[in-house]
């Protein structure tokens, strides 16, 4: 008998909501080693009857009882994880009925959205901004910098083009960005392309001892890596962003997550999706 | 008095957890219409504070009573909100003492994760991955082809670039693209750039009357968008998916989550963050 504590995380679709449920929760017991895994598009009894006999496999080899988070919309697959030989706790059954009691009304306990025209609408406008945030990305054309939501600026490797993709597929957001250039860094002034934007602009800033290990990776051993390039590149972008009075962030210690989260309040943008 | 029934949804950290659990629960009562809002970041008491003036308001307001939804890890802000005029529904307090219980530890509460070497790690990952998918959109180069983890393939407008940058971004993965043209069409062989990655490629499919529409909006009245040829670009690349046992999803009603997530089932491909 092992002593493993096994974390099962469940959902009748993607998993991508359970299984940032299930970590944030686990996450609150980091002194514990839990041997995690994924098991999304369980929508049938077939497919949990076939699940809870994984669970009872690893409740039989283990000490420590299994722990299942799931997210579940129909009652009958629910119930049969809920036999198994674990914790169930199941973020539907914790909420639905006191929504069903307050609300006076019976939930429908059907899976996924309804894809409607709403939609087909959101899909569109993600589609669009992912396709602008593609276009504009790495300061390749400002045919139509006009039409960014926000545009976002820092040197190279700063963190610039997840940031953007992701506000794009997350928020649906035309989010263009402008790489600073040794030759942008000489001056006080704003690059020319950005001057007619002033108010999109948004910058990132990063560690200069970070930025040197990522660009070392890029191309070891060069100016453009060294730590000292790295921090008078960061210094002069930094004193740049203050003297516009441009909002700026530092990618170092933040995930893509946040920092797109952190723009949208900074800026005060609306989503489009 | 207004019957309008808000729904506030709060958040200690970026809300994109609390927001899809809201959503979730909320899409299960879709015949009533409720006035949500979105509120990240509040990891303090005073912001708590705020909040529960913004909330009272609000119920003041409408004769139905406001529907809270947050994540806040924090016992004393958790417990500001919980003084509001709303039926209040958290998440940490639904599981966080069960868990406890069964761990028989007592939960961190602290906010956020830890940012240890992992998370570079990770972060690494991610970053890796997206600029090979971007490097290796549209076909664009075949150099490198051979480190792909999955290379998605299909007509124009069917959805790839979106899904492999989500891939990317949400699974470390590098996912490289290739588009199926005309020329592809024509013959039942594989691309040429193609044959040596055959257990690498996966397909994207459209609905013929989506993608027309569209492709419509790139080029209107064209060859190209014209649902004829959208018809005949669709069969024939369903078929070559068919002859060389090429695995394949339409996109048609799937969101890129969902086309993400089924993409990692179908071909087992292991996450790398």
């Amino acid at each position: 008998m092992s002593h493993t504590r096994y974390a099962f995380i469940i959902s009748d679709r993607t998993g991508i909501t359970s299984e940032s449920m299930g970590q944030a929760l686990l996450n609150q017991f980091s002194h514990i080693e839990f041997k995690r895994s994924m098991h999304p598009f369980i929508d049938t009894v077939e497919k949990a009857d076939k699940m809870v006999d994984i669970i009872n496999q690893a409740a039989a080899e283990s000490t420590a009882r299994p722990l299942i988070f799931s997210s579940i919309v129909d009652k009958d697959v629910r119930e049969v994880v809920h036999q198994s030989n674990g914790l169930h706790l199941d973020f539907f059954d914790a909420f639905i009925s006191r929504l069903e009691e307050e609300l006076q009304t019976a939930a429908s306990h059907i899976v996924g959205n309804i894809h409607g025209i709403t939609d087909e609408e959101k899909y569109h406008a993600r589609m669009e901004a992912v396709n602008f945030s593609l276009a504009h990305d790495d300061g390749a054309t400002d045919k139509e910098m006009r039409k960014a939501d926000v545009i976002l600026v820092g040197v190279s490797r700063s963190g610039k083009t997840p940031t953007c993709l992701y506000l794009a597929l997350q928020y649906g957001l035309r989010a263009a960005n402008y790489p600073l250039t040794p030759d942008d860094l000489g001056s006080t002034d704003l690059p020319r392309m950005l001057k007619p934007f002033k108010n999109k602009l948004f910058g990132l800033t990063i560690d200069a001892e970070r930025l040197h290990h990522i660009r070392e990776q890029r191309r070891p051993n060069s100016k453009y890596s060294s730590i000292e390039n790295c921090r008078s590149e960061v210094r002069e972008a930094e004193s740049m962003f203050r003297q516009h009075g441009i909002p700026f962030l530092s990618t170092t210690h933040k995930s893509v997550e946040e920092l797109a989260a952190n723009i949208l309040i900074e800026t005060g943008i609306k989503r489009r999706s």
